[in-house]
């Protein structure tokens, strides 16, 4: 009785099958999953958009990095609140012709992501197009009142960062300039291929009540910031010399980049940003678990973003990262409303 | 600071957003949304793609069946588990050219359908494409214990079915052969465009024990019954002449449809397919708060589909339901695997 679409599906559970996945009662198979709560838990939900042309490309992108981050990013949010991801739904339409070996290797990258996170499958929805659509939603957990949200900065607030931020940019860069992993700038590469969300600095932060407010670094800095004054309704300043930067390798890397740009408005470093008030912040380590926590401004009472020095006169922090309905994003990529943008984040190109 | 994106997600959240909605401690605006689950209860998840071009035509259906039916057709997996539906998450990718009327009607439908549910928006993600793609997640829940699954048949249990079947099919029909909503063939048109889900009705079956297993019917009698059966590891007879069947007004319905074959194979009616010990079929009503249940075969030991009567010998069930990736699918749509299927649940055309 077993159909075409019944066999793909049958594929997808012997590569990701949820075998001793904990609280997860009911797995792939049924009309849903079935997920045990933790008492004294909250229940974590996170969708994100993996689009072919529009996340990444069929021939730029290999198909286990393709698994990973569709995954990855998905996790990165729930990183972002704090909490511990416990399973995962794959909505995912491809064409019939990447049904063999394109559909092996991501459903290996993506394994290596579901099993990296612990973050099994639980179920999802498969269909037949001629691009490749994904989305995934990720269902986590964090223990009741410990979520970090958004919206809890105040004035006077430290603005910290985690990592280096602009590597996935640079990464990306390589990777249209005809780069691969295997060639120069690896390092940058493989971040913007497969990202690590910090799930055990996010838990780390928001168990020890340090971060006041967090989120994830997806779109780029700029924007982000943007974001998450918005919801606190506070404004911020940035000294730009601060900024842990990516290291632009000039001889190698394709030309025109600037490591302050790709800081603030590169996209895809799944990086947190968080805010901490100013007596928590004496105690704070400068790494955690080698992963650097760097001070690059702080909360200020008027909403308006700000940026000083090093050598430049205090201006205002222009919002350049990433988001697919800005006209001036879709103009910089020379599409129009009736055409798809090459919407990557790549705003700097 | 408010961007493209921000404009449009604001948009949303003002049309859909989730005002009162118990147990959501915090829905749209942050990198997640937090659920508390109640006490006793186990979570339900479940995903749904609705695309443009597969699952829905631009020009055939109008912008607020779309909204509906998108969130319905999730619900109708919580529904066939027995549970209730808590808020859904919703993945939206759309041409800018879409983000006036059609959104605002497409909204509309959403809400109504959101409100009818008791389903608020807890969450999503929103990106720019030049095709509809939307996929809904719908998170539910049921007490623990209570669910009804797929794999819960036994030989002898009787097999039932809500409603009548292959209307949705038939309106489909009547859709793509020109007729909108006001003119004939209203009542099947209407139950394609605005499925209701069983809620209410899978509650009842769940919450009495009633139902042994239970799935709902989204891709045909036929296919559905094969997934349940073997999901169940027994095959099924099933006897023709009593499944209740949608009437084909022979005069002003599209020539060679035949109402056994719309029953058997149409898809998209949303109604319940559910087994029942035989002792506790004995004082199951014949319907339910209006909605008709009906006894149409049972369960057998040997693992496969058989029909019976009337008139005819018995053979046989074939699977013609609807399922994206079957080569005699595609076949049937005059497609091959590297185009596009006109992949509607129209294997009858």
């Amino acid at each position: 009785m077993k159909t075409g679409e019944g066999k793909l599906v049958e594929r997808i559970v012997e590569a990701l099958g949820p075998k001793g996945a904990p609280n997860l009662a009911l797995g792939v198979g049924d009309d849903a999953a079935l997920l045990r709560p933790r008492p004294g838990y909250e229940t974590i939900l996170t969708c994100d958009w993996f689009l072919e042309g529009s996340h990444f490309l069929r021939g730029k992108h290999p198909p286990d990095s393709v698994g990973w981050k569709c995954l990855a990013r998905a996790v990165s949010d729930v990183a972002a609140m704090g909490g511990q991801p416990k399973c995962f739904l794959l909505s995912l339409a491809l064409p019939q012709t990447l049904t063999g070996r394109w559909l092996h290797q991501f459903l290996a990258g993506l394994r290596r992501a579901a099993r990296s996170f612990s973050c099994p499958l639980a179920g999802g929805d498969t269909t037949r197009r001629d691009e490749i659509l994904i989305t995934v939603t990720v269902i986590g957990d964090v223990r009741a009142g410990e979520a970090v949200l958004r919206s809890g900065a105040k004035p006077g607030d430290l603005i910290f960062v985690t990592g280096r931020l602009g590597e996935a940019e640079l990464g990306l860069q390589f990777l249209r300039s005809g780069r691969t992993l295997r060639g120069r700038g690896d390092l940058s590469i493989k971040k913007h291929l497969y990202p690590e969300p910090r799930l055990a600095l996010g838990q780390w932060l928001a168990r020890r009540r340090i971060a006041a407010a967090m989120m994830d670094l997806s779109d780029g800095l700029s924007s982000d910031l943007s974001r998450l004054c918005g919801a606190s309704r506070v404004g911020a300043r940035i000294a730009i010399g601060k900024i842990p930067k990516v290291k632009v390798p000039q001889r190698k890397a394709p030309k025109g980049l600037d490591a302050t740009e790709l800081a603030l408005h590169g996209g895809d470093d799944y990086e947190l940003l968080f805010t901490v008030r100013p007596n928590r912040a004496r105690g704070l380590p400068s790494a955690f678990e080698g992963i650097p926590l760097t001070c690059i401004g702080e909360i200020t009472r008027e909403r308006r973003l700000v940026r000083v020095g090093p050598g430049e006169r205090e201006g205002t922090l222009a919002v350049r990262g990433w988001d697919p309905f800005h006209i001036e994003n879709s103009r910089a990529h020379g599409a129009t409303a009736s055409v798809r943008p090459l919407s990557l984040r790549s705003n700097l190109v």
